[in-house]
């Protein structure tokens, strides 16, 4: 059901980054559920992470390690989250740091562990730990595809997008991955996104980089409000590429943030777009505003809202249900300055239903895949834009059928 | 598909309060949806109303009428809420009012308006007022049942409760009445009720009586988040009992305020029982808080989150679900000392899944149509208890065929 999302045919390899996806019988069916990254030797990695309390073991055991040591390896598991799962979820998650350490002669803090799919049950450990070996032998620079595939769970689409750019005469280039359908209102990092790019780049700033990209991408989107308990967003940058190092916030920093960027928007969309049971892909700007905070706030309602949610499945223009979310945020305004628009029809204005405004112009607008509501609250100079998905039975579908 | 919902056969009338219920035109199919309620001279009256920014303009009318006079009738209307509307649903709210002021020879100030149903669309102002001497003709202290059934929107059943104590020799009886389903968090009030008893009690006291009642009750309900334009709670008191008038917070008051917490609880879950599409009627129980916020914001975290609700609609006992929803609360504790219980079985503990937990109990109680969920924060000792229900194919069928 994904909306107007296609997956795509092509990923740029990054030098200095190999990739393998095999089945370790995690999931069912001999589904790719097991996937390693290798990083190229003096590559520099930069992570956000989820800030649900609830974190899963490797969440904690991969922040530790980054702290440590620059990573060699990134170990992700899909189908089992070892979330919930107390100190014997530590314990696995370590085994699994150990066995790639071993296999691969580098140190256990240079091994990230990363898990995604079912809370509470405990990590296959065996199983896993007989596909290193395997999955090892497998690395290539050519597998991003696979990889994608092999860090899904309720996704339909794989998620993955690629750019260049040119930086002192030298090409840059950026892949990324990423993966989410639903317990999706990523905090501070994401569900999990997996970003690469040759580019030479220090720590810090790459960093730095993450951070504000995750921001306008990540951080601005959401399915149904629940936030994971295994979110994580890793930006590696090998410096295969042969530009200069980055080492201040110059032109070149200016122009790889703008391309890092670009690529967390079209992953955090493409989230957006695959949302569990989406049939719409919802845009929300908010202008106006008196803070940040007031924006996102009634962005973030709005969005929220299952009364608009299921009026948006719906495809009715049930402009009532925004108008009373917006009225509920808990923001400060005046109800008569507030415009709320759907697409370019003026729906609400005066604290009513605008004037001008026809059933016939809303109905337009909210048969199509995409839909764009803004809302001005004429209260000041700050703006906050987020994506969201619609409420259909097929939602429901899945999250009441998901472990059975 | 209400829970273990059973409408009332009768309910006590109040001496000094008169009720009628008609068909006005306002919703399809010729039913009631037009209740007029008179209160005798001398009874006292207390109100809350709703938070939301947008309120309807009945709302913002019923306010100020109450603040100028005591008043005489409340005049309600179901099948259009007049929120939205501007400048013309306050007209309209004012001429209701005058259109009874004027049949009944009282001031306009003495007529409180109220109105429930679809959001923005303008009220059927001359339906309503040529209905007013048919509803005035059909005044009766026995119609309560009829106001019930009256003031209905999406509810599939009628809720209303009768209690009766003894006060000095007197009896006292409480009979209330309340509608609501969808669009359920009332804030500070709720959807709409009506209670009224024929105790003598100061203005004062009785919204004192009122705010305590409200908040243990309506207040500590949600459905889906969505804090209605319209939401009203009123209690009436006619002083017609003949017990002493109540002017000080004896021990006559608090037996007064306890009958009617105990018609507001049953109220407030009887809209739960009757949630739009509800499977299951959740209670949850948040214990050794820190602060009375903390217990409030993990119960409605819980409460919201659409993956819970899914999984309790699926009777699936996905407690990495209710794990989940805890830690992105935003609320602090520490993770080893939570427990969460499913009825009485323990599902978490020290991080993780409790080791006596197995899921053949979980399911136990996931299959019965009420649930306890109860949380141990084992950080402070304050407590808050709210009621919930599922998400269900219903629930998204109804909302998003509310308008068609």
């Amino acid at each position: 059901m994904a909306v107007n999302l296609k997956e795509p045919d092509a990923l740029l390899p990054i030098k200095g980054i190999r990739l393998a996806s095999v089945s370790a019988g995690i999931k069912k069916n001999n589904a790719q559920d097991f996937v390693l990254i290798a990083l190229a030797e003096n590559s520099q990695c930069a992570a956000t992470f989820t800030l649900n309390k609830f974190c899963a073991a490797p969440v904690t055991l991969a922040k530790k390690h980054l702290q440590a040591k620059t990573p060699r390896y990134l170990l992700i598991n899909s189908g089992n989250a070892n979330a919930g799962t107390g100190e014997q979820g530590m314990q696995d998650a370590l085994s699994c740091c150990s066995s790639v350490a071993e296999h691969t002669h580098c140190q256990i803090e240079q091994v990230l562990p990363f898990s995604t799919g079912v809370i509470g049950e405990n990590l296959p450990l065996k199983k896993i730990q007989a596909a290193i070996p395997y999955v090892y032998s497998q690395l290539s620079e050519d597998n991003w595809l696979d990889a994608g595939r092999g860090i899904m769970t309720t996704d339909t689409k794989l998620k993955g997008v690629s750019r260049q750019i040119s930086l002192q005469g030298k090409t840059i280039s950026v892949t990324g991955l990423s993966k989410g359908s639903g317990m999706i209102q990523p905090d501070m990092a994401t569900m999990l996104s997996y970003i690469a790019t040759d580019a030479a780049i220090n720590k810090g700033l790459l960093q730095h980089c993450l951070v504000s990209a995750v921001d306008l991408s990540f951080n601005s989107i959401t399915v149904d409000s629940d936030t994971s308990t295994n979110d994580a967003c890793v930006l590696m940058a090998t410096g295969q590429a042969g530009n200069p190092v980055i080492e201040e916030k110059n032109a070149d920093y200016l122009a790889l943030c703008d391309v890092v960027n670009e690529v967390c928007l079209v992953l955090a969309q493409a989230v957006i777009r695959d949302a569990e049971g989406a049939t719409k892909f919802v845009t929300l700007q908010i202008n106006s505003a008196k803070s940040l905070e007031d924006a996102r706030q009634v962005a973030y309602t709005v969005a929220h809202s299952p009364l608009v949610k299921t009026a948006l499945f719906a495809s009715d223009p049930n402009w009532g249900r925004i108008l009373a979310a917006v009225g509920r945020s808990g923001v400060e305004f005046e109800i008569d300055k507030i415009e709320i628009y759907l697409g370019d029809v003026c729906i609400v204005s005066k604290g009513g239903r605008d004037v001008g405004y026809t059933e016939a112009q809303g109905q337009k607008v909210m048969n199509q895949s995409e839909i764009d509501i803004r809302i001005e609250l004429n209260n000041g100079n700050q703006s906050a834009r987020i994506w969201t998905s619609d409420l259909s039975y097929e939602y429901v579908k899945i999250n009441s059928e998901y472990r059975s």
